[in-house]
């Protein structure tokens, strides 16, 4: 079957972005990527990493090409790696393979990588480009990115608000603020996301599932992502919706572990917010989806563990209750200015996401 | 020479929309109207009312078209008159011109007309069409709208925030939310606004001028709009900025005018706030750019006096500060909804606009 043309180097990256997004729900604790062959113009083998263990896109794609990969330019979402982990180097796999050329388009922050890989194989001969959509490949990858050079998830707030910054009415629960299509990009945040979080306060409230659904609630979605519930005091019961095997409860290091135990859920006694992040991501979370109320999601900003901001604005007025956040006063010119903006119309709402500090990456050396 | 060829009904109808707006900064206490006359396909001649006591769009269309006029279809933004006010019925100049046909964008609810245009026209065989583009120009005339209808004008809440729904730091002036493209946006909207509202707090903080102003701060604009202060006890020194000859101050009862006077400005002594907005419909005043602090647009809108609001939303985030609107607690779902709702980027920000309520039109009788 003859694959479509791509007219461009840009397009087979993008291409190959593509893949690596069908990995994203499932990669963690590794990075998504994604990576395409192509000889005389022609797309001759694709991939991308399901999970931990299981083979590397650039091995699946040398497999899927067989020996048309022979002189052919590989696309890479990341780059190749050059240590023994639980596969073999892919910059071997690719030498080996006798692919001509490699088109990379972000560099890997990873330690035991580094650039080390693109080095690995311009020793080998290999012609090697790096930057092809760096920026795409860069915000895709910012959790695992976060991981391993901070130590901690990426953490993206989402917030539903009026268009008077009002998240709830005080005293109500979480009720619903904007509309179908807006709650069916939340679903979509939630099946890409390694883990959810809320906090007690939301628990209490609404005892949220925290699962991915279709419009019709109950629909099974694909994957769900693992539920962690910050309750410093222990308020939430066992009992709650969102404690099951594979959630997380992060705790105080005084609360009773046993009760969340027993249903399978994994208790993290831990003394500040920076050291739960750390614990989660030594879990292997590269994300999370903060989608607690303005008490947690206050938290995290002021601790600087908010990384992206995702505000769904609906166009309606309340004039009282919550805002999405509620820090120490400030000056407006200190204000955080968001970067990277994405804006995008959901049916009757509006999406405006954007990031507080840049996606960790590394520079490419001179010439690279 | 000759006009470029519209071609559809809409398209004419657009133009004559357009005329129109070039009279709204000065038509008040008329409304701004447009007249497009054309012949066999071309555009014969065109008018817009500039200010009452000139004549109304259709005569000035009427007397560019000259003989041409006969046969002529005439397409008017809003009902021609059929009463005697500063100058005569427009629908008897229509007639005596000998114009074919009339295609109307939507009845006048002013209760002089109120239909009667059109029936006089179709007693005199004019054929008559209505409703073409009729929501456009509803939303053109909603300050005139407001006023024969409320006696009241039509009031725009215009605010700018953070994403985090903040319009200003606790304490802080109104320093800058967001950026050049919006502020020239604010400035379109005094430009064609009769009046400009402001609170005490306002200008007591930030001492405003209120005028149109370029991007050079300075730089004279075409048509300043009356700035109105809202200062019920009289805190506001005779000598602040926004007041000169022409500002109007609405106070209360007891407090003293003439310092205020002394200086040219008008003083409405009111009990309330639909007493001052009714005050203001009086003056001839049709519409109100709201562009107070929280406080005074929390008072406008817990007496149901805001009838749209323009959201300037930018980038960033503060976390604290000064909410668009605090009224009284109350449930998610008595949220207002806005309708005929417009979202447009200027520069990094947003701008989201929408209808509190509908604007006041004329339902057109049976076969219009």
């Amino acid at each position: 079957m003859k694959t479509e043309y791509p007219p461009s180097e840009v397009d087979h990256m993008r291409l190959a972005l593509r893949e690596a997004a069908r990995g994203q729900p499932t990669a963690a604790p590794n990075p998504p990527v994604g990576c395409v062959l192509v000889r005389g113009g022609e797309v001759v083998g694709s991939g991308f990493h399901v999970r931990a263990g299981e083979p590397h896109a650039e091995v699946l794609a040398l497999r899927a090409a067989g020996e048309q990969a022979r002189g052919a330019t590989a696309y890479v979402t990341l780059e190749p790696c050059a240590h023994t982990g639980r596969t073999p180097p892919c910059a071997d796999a690719l030498i080996a393979a006798g692919v001509a050329r490699v088109v990379v388009a972000a560099l890997d922050p990873d330690p035991r990588v580094a650039g080390q890989g693109v080095a690995r194989l311009r020793a080998a001969g290999v012609d090697v480009t790096v930057g092809v959509l760096e920026d795409e490949a860069t915000r895709q990858q910012a959790g695992f990115r976060m991981r391993v050079t901070a130590g901690r998830p990426w953490v993206a707030y989402k917030y539903a608000m009026t268009l008077d910054g009002r998240v709830a009415a005080q005293g109500e629960g979480r009720g619903a603020v904007t509309s179908a299509p807006a709650w069916a990009r939340v679903m979509a945040w939630r099946a890409e996301a390694d883990a959810v979080a809320v906090g007690s306060g939301t628990v209490l409230a609404d005892d949220p599932r925290l699962t991915v659904r279709g419009p019709e609630d109950g629909a099974a979605g694909g994957h769900d992502p693992r539920p962690v519930v910050f309750d410093r005091s222990g308020r939430v019961p066992p009992t709650a919706r969102a404690l099951r095997p594979g959630s997380v409860l992060i705790t105080a290091p005084g609360t009773d572990a046993r009760p969340y135990e027993e249903r399978g859920v994994t208790v993290l006694r831990v003394g500040s917010l920076p050291g739960a992040l750390r614990a989660l991501g030594d879990l292997g979370l590269n994300t999370l989806l903060l989608e607690g109320g303005p008490t947690l999601a206050t938290a995290f900003f002021a601790a600087g563990l908010v990384d992206e901001v995702r505000a769904l604005v609906a166009p309606k007025v309340l004039g009282a209750g919550l805002p999405p956040l509620a820090l120490a006063p400030r000056p407006m010119a200190q204000a955080h200015e968001l970067s990277d903006l994405q804006i995008e119309v959901l049916g009757p709402d509006l999406l405006v996401s954007g990031l507080v500090r840049p996606v960790p990456r590394l520079a490419a050396a001179g010439g690279m």
